[in-house]
């Protein structure tokens, strides 16, 4: 089967049709991908397909072992001096939701093709389908000499783009050593700017190593409340993209609700704390149970209704969290097979952390405008057995950010006094951005150019793949990000305007022609 | 004395005539206030000066025996129906640099006027020039019935607008209640927008009790070495208007140095420990001296070389720090009549709180763009005596963003483990902004009409005075803050454009005009 024969779908089928024909040109390969299934660590389907048509269409191409490809074209219409340009996507996309019938559903609603009941996967098809078209009209297209990088499992670790040979020929693997002078990836997700950097991060996920004690030793049990909070319906939204809007961590406002009972003297232990779901997702979510003297069941009530109103009031703006607080008998627990509990001691220095631990801005960038320098969410909790879980994910654009960052959640997570189980990871290194880029120059006054509109140069708030040729040896190549605007990537009802699309895409077939030297 | 008499320096009678006859007759006052120093706490000669002249016109005011002013003017060419407007400044200023001749030096450089050794004033002369200048023309500018504002000491506390009677009539004060619809505050600082709310702000003032050891004890001190650690030269700047702007915090910049030795096993004594100058500036130099073993002092210099020079490359864009480290013989302390140092345990304690208590921006605000929701700034370090003081200050555009900041800062305080010494204190209430202002969007639409530029509306990072009126019962009037820039308030080298000045003064008297209902 031959990817372009690929867009079945009746209404997919109308969409192309209702496109002029340029427009259909970029599109049949964009609603292609969207037939095939092709979820992160399960996108080698589609890298096969794609390996069986370069075939078929006589381009020389290397795939390694891990179904990542790299194509060589030829220079057309241009100078024999040139340099080879290297434009890269990543196969993969995070799946979301729900098939219909089989693969993406997609509608095309004011302009935009939308998927309505799932991820789309223009992250990031927009690039897969430029590359794709770029090869079936390379004799077409005037471009330099072109290496197209379509790498696997971006969405996890950027495992694919780490998979290319290193610059001083040391990696095992049949793929060739770059010879890019300029480079172009297709992931920024954002149209706002042409970037020239973007942020690493970390992962901590880190478990205290706590003593519950079991309810069957807890002195005068039967005669505890048991009072609940439920915080839900925060907005949530990507780490990187999000943190700047100042939404609302559910875990945060959970771990200041406990902080002002014990400001106001009240004892609780910690029956039940779970909060978040995704390490780069604000946490939008989190839910609390606590073990209070009857004695202090109506003033912890009163006190919880009376700040949670407060802040919830503080994010009314970004975020419609549902609150709500309950009690009853401890006996509850029970039915629920929870049988031991954190002391108060031990709930006091969970919250602790909580409250050191930054998740948020924790520098505006002095040199990009609006953009977040470094950052950290405080993505998951949760108390399981022996053990109060955690994971964190901070970010920077600067490797020094990134440090500042693990000294703070080091000293956070040790301040506690109890034992830590530490699994730290790194998510990416930072980009760090090269003020003097002439190929992000070139692009802005291309789009100019072409459109009128003039894009900012800035620095992309995601961890994206350009860094990591640099820790491979690319230290020279002149690297830059673009992409349509896809600001609801990862989630249900990812969409993509046409028109954007068009736009990057034709900005970035009229630059090619201008990278002669 | 008379106050227009005042200005007699040649150089100022010369820039004043260099004026047309519209613009001297604000400037006159504006630089009369130039003759006569009137810093916070030494301002009441000035207020004198100024009651003298009211009495002089003829004109109602009323005189506390704080020297706090309030003027009222009956309504010039408006409606019989007109609602009361308030406009109000502060007497006193900040005082930094030398008099020139006994006042302040004014030159005129590039349409601004500036005060080349000293700080100007202009903060909050614009202000009290405009309310000199309404008093004088009040027959001749139509105007409502006016209650003119001169609050004393604003600059330490808000002192002066705190005397001011309770709108409930429970104050002790001779000033009769404020019947108000409309509040122009002319303290802003900053021309950009036209301001709704401004941040809060607390003081923590508050001292670890440490056991310091007498170097005496030290076992091996002939053979320790002392390495120093000086960090000068950083931006520094208002807490309020530049933390979001990413600059150095030089106690926390030595503070991640300091983590860094703890990180690579290096263990230390701290002798000193010496950062920060005033509550409401970021940092601008820290200074440390540590003792450590002999066999350990090149791998100290090397680590702090190569980990400081990675730091200062981060703040190369907004800082110029200068960073020096050395190292001499430990009976150099006795030189410098030390003779107490930390344990290793304690420095590392006080260490550990640096990097924990935050320093820079805690959230963006997400109403307002490029605006500080919550900030914080560790003002000042010292290790003295059995004592190490810090001074914090924290910022928030909302009460639940001071509450905030306070449960971290006291978290971090007691993370350490010290005992801890408390002073806290409330620098100003936030002005929780009111989105819906009438007042501000005529503010916008007048400039507008005047000057063809559309001010945005915003609220101010700094602490002013609006909210303290609605702590004293004044939650109905409509308040706005304005202000020509004043970028350099409160350092040597202020300055105040001269159009701008005039700009935000016509706009001012023609908003006036408008305030009919």
């Amino acid at each position: 089967m031959e990817i372009e024969e690929l867009v079945k779908t009746p209404k997919k089928v109308e969409i192309l049709n209702s496109f002029n024909e340029d427009t259909q040109k970029y599109f049949k390969w964009f609603l292609a991908l969207t037939e095939i299934p092709h979820p992160t660590f399960a996108c080698y389907d589609l890298s096969k397909i794609i390996q069986t048509w370069l075939t078929k269409m006589g381009v020389k191409f290397e795939a390694d072992k891990n179904h990542n490809i790299l194509i060589h074209l030829d220079s057309n219409g241009m100078p024999d001096t040139t340099p080879t340009t290297a434009i890269q996507a990543h196969i993969d996309m995070v799946w979301v939701g729900e098939y219909v019938n089989g693969n993406i559903g997609v509608s095309l609603i004011d302009g935009k093709l939308v998927a309505e009941k799932s991820t789309l996967g223009a992250d990031d098809g927009f690039g897969v389908a430029l590359i794709l078209e770029l090869v079936e009209r390379r004799n077409e297209i005037p471009h330099p000499p072109l290496e197209l990088l379509l790498t696997i499992d971006e969405e996890m670790g950027l495992i694919g783009i780490k998979q290319f040979p290193a610059k001083d020929g040391s990696s095992d693997t049949n793929i060739p050593i770059l010879t890019y002078k300029y480079f172009i990836n297709c992931d920024a997700l954002c149209g706002e700017s042409v970037y020239i950097g973007s942020s690493g991060g970390i992962v901590y996920e880190s478990s205290f190593l706590v003593n519950p004690i079991p309810i069957s030793s807890i002195e005068n049990f039967s005669g505890k409340k048991l009072v609940s909070i439920d915080l839900t319906k925060c907005t949530g939204g990507h780490s990187g993209q999000c943190i700047v809007l100042g939404r609302a961590n559910a875990i945060k406002i959970i771990g200041r609700l406990l902080n002002y009972l014990i400001f106001n003297k009240i004892e609780f232990m910690i029956a039940e704390l779970n909060g978040g779901e995704k390490v780069n997702i604000i946490a939008p979510f989190c839910q609390a149970k606590i073990l209070v003297d009857s004695s202090n069941e109506d003033k912890t009530i009163e006190l919880l209704n009376f700040y949670g109103q407060k802040l919830i009031k503080e994010f009314v703006k970004t975020d419609s969290p549902d609150f709500h607080i309950s009690s009853e008998n401890s006996s509850f627990l029970q039915s629920k097979l929870i049988d031991k509990v954190l002391s108060y001691e031990e709930s006091r220095k969970i919250i602790s952390f909580i409250t050191l631990c930054p998740s948020g801005v924790i520098r505006m960038s002095p040199l990009f405008e609006k953009i977040v320098d470094t950052s950290n969410n405080l993505s998951i909790i949760k108390f399981e057995g022996n053990e109060v879980k955690t994971m964190l994910m901070s970010r920077s654009i600067t490797k020094v950010g990134i440090d500042e960052v693990d000294q703070i959640l080091r000293t956070a997570y040790e301040s506690t006094g109890l034992e830590v189980k530490e699994n730290i990871w790194i998510a990416g290194v930072p980009w760090e951005a090269n003020s003097n880029s002439r190929l992000a120059k070139m692009m802005v006054d291309t789009f100019e150019e072409l459109y009128g509109e003039r894009k900012t140069i800035s620095v992309n708030t995601v961890t994206i793949e350009p860094p990591q040729l640099i820790e491979l040896g690319y230290t020279e190549g002149d690297m830059i990000s673009i992409c349509p605007d896809i600001p609801k990537a990862h989630m249900v009802g990812e969409f993509m305007g046409v028109e954007d699309a068009m736009r990057w895409r034709n900005a970035v077939y009229k630059l090619l022609t201008k990278l002669i030297d």
